[in-house]
């Protein structure tokens, strides 16, 4: 069934995979950015170009995560010209690479900003709408490193991640019984076929982060990464990201994965939030909250 | 051995405890907390009266964990009175109650500054002593939600120790090769013995609230509440926290567990982390960076 879905980070990485290829099943597609009209301009038109071409129902519309009005503005946008909005896809984000103590609290904060405050400003506008609906799916690109394995350097990102998966666990639960279905992505390290590594910001405090890199920390991140980079298989696809989550969209309501994992490199996330997502069901059931595990059926 | 601790957020619950057990165990301890002359001026009061009588070496020091200034005066004037730091305990924490949906991004922000962001500010301003010194002890109190069962309505609480859990792993491998240890402590729910659930926040967002509460909602606050309180022991006791810190901190270095886990209620969060603490071993492993999983003796 068509459905009116609007994506966040949608400029690129797995944001903008993922609008083309829902796109293609037939949906009508909101690829949301910040900065349509200067920085990401190029991808607004290559979106538009690949839309003609392909004569698929892919808009953009601008939506910068960080900025409550921005956010508000562009989901009234969906709203007013569509009448509905069906899926809300929580997808931007931002990496950084460095020793955690090299980082600025101030920094910590901005990648909390980026990758948690960003789906509580698009919650806040989306969700009456989906809770009038009465029905609606909130989807969430969470990331193994929140439950499996982690190299060192990551910590900004990481928290950050660690906290997103918290509150889409927590929301799943809240939203349930206004007819609204959670279902999480866990993509694992894709160091290959998005920006995602290359556009990692850096530590603000570069003598604190020399401390470690010319010290006992000397050729860590080296080995981080080019570790990464090997515990992927030759085949990993960015791309398996945007099957999965056109995959999921297309089940019926109700029916939806409360996770799906991607992860190639197999990190342990899949085995560690196997058993997380059992001891949570576990608690519900105890303290008679069991129906809050799924989506009542209303509209 | 007689340490140097600092302790944060001590002018109430875990840490209050925990400032008078260690101290009791013979060690010099500083309780820290902010407006310790004035809304504190009572809880210092307490302490050294405490001190005096039962002849131990418990001092307070004023340290508001929002704050770097406050926070790197407050660590300087340890350092200086001691001339050295050998454990610093991340207790502070704050909680709040609500539909997700119904707190502001600010709210969000508000509490991931006091329960991470206030880590990351006394790491800064401590972690250049214990890596002089070439020894040193870290410990985080984490909470059993990051990992276990999850009642609805913590929403912002539950990110922010998620992440706070999620920046203590990445830490315990950045520190380990200057020495230091990392020992996280994951208490269960404790509805009783403290203030935590007393004074936690609500949202500002009344009417997003009501929605919630007097709506599909009405009455989840209350079964939510009543049925951690039920999950409890009669037997539960805040001080059992207390008790393993000073268990923990009295090992000698190197031997120090990496997680304790203090949950009268058995959520099972233990039984994630145990995996989710393998998976982690297990990568550190494969990516050629075994040695960070244990603190290396230098001094």
């Amino acid at each position: 069934m068509k459905q009116v879905i609007l994506i966040s980070g949608a400029s690129s990485g797995f944001g903008a995979l993922a609008a083309r290829a829902l796109a293609h099943a037939g949906h009508t597609v909101y690829a949301s950015m910040r900065e349509t009209t200067c920085r990401n301009a190029p991808q607004v038109a290559e979106l538009l170009r690949y839309a003609a071409e392909h004569k698929v129902d892919l808009r953009t519309v601008e939506l910068d995560v960080a900025a409550s009005d921005s956010v508000e503005a562009g989901i009234s946008s969906v709203i007013a010209e569509c009448g509905r909005l069906d899926v809300v896809i929580h997808n931007a984000g931002h990496m950084s690479f460095g020793p955690a103590e090299a980082f600025t609290p101030e920094q910590f904060a901005q990648l909390y900003d980026i990758n948690v405050l960003s789906t509580q400003r698009v919650n806040r506008a989306a969700l009456p709408q989906l809770r009038k609906q009465g029905k609606g799916l909130v989807m969430w690109i969470s990331s193994s490193s929140a439950r499996g394995g982690t190299p060192p350097f990551l910590s900004p990102y990481f928290a950050a991640k660690a906290a997103m998966d918290s509150l889409a666990v927590s929301y799943a639960g809240e939203l349930a019984r206004w007819g609204i279905e959670t279902s999480i992505i866990v993509p694992g390290a894709f160091t290959k076929g998005t920006n995602h590594f290359v556009h990692s910001g850096a530590p603000a405090d570069q003598l604190r982060a020399a401390e470690y890199n010319d010290g006992p920390y000397a050729g860590v991140a080296e080995l981080a990464l080019a570790g990464l980079a090997a515990l992927e298989p030759a085949d990993a696809d960015a791309g398996s990201v945007a099957a999965a989550i056109v995959g999921v969209i297309g089940m019926p309501f109700g029916s939806r994965p409360f996770r799906t994992h991607v992860d190639p490199s197999q990190d342990g996330c899949e085995i560690v939030n196997g058993v997380a997502d059992r001891v949570r069901s576990e608690m519900l059931r105890r303290i008679g909250l069991a129906d809050l595990l799924h989506p009542k059926t209303i509209a």
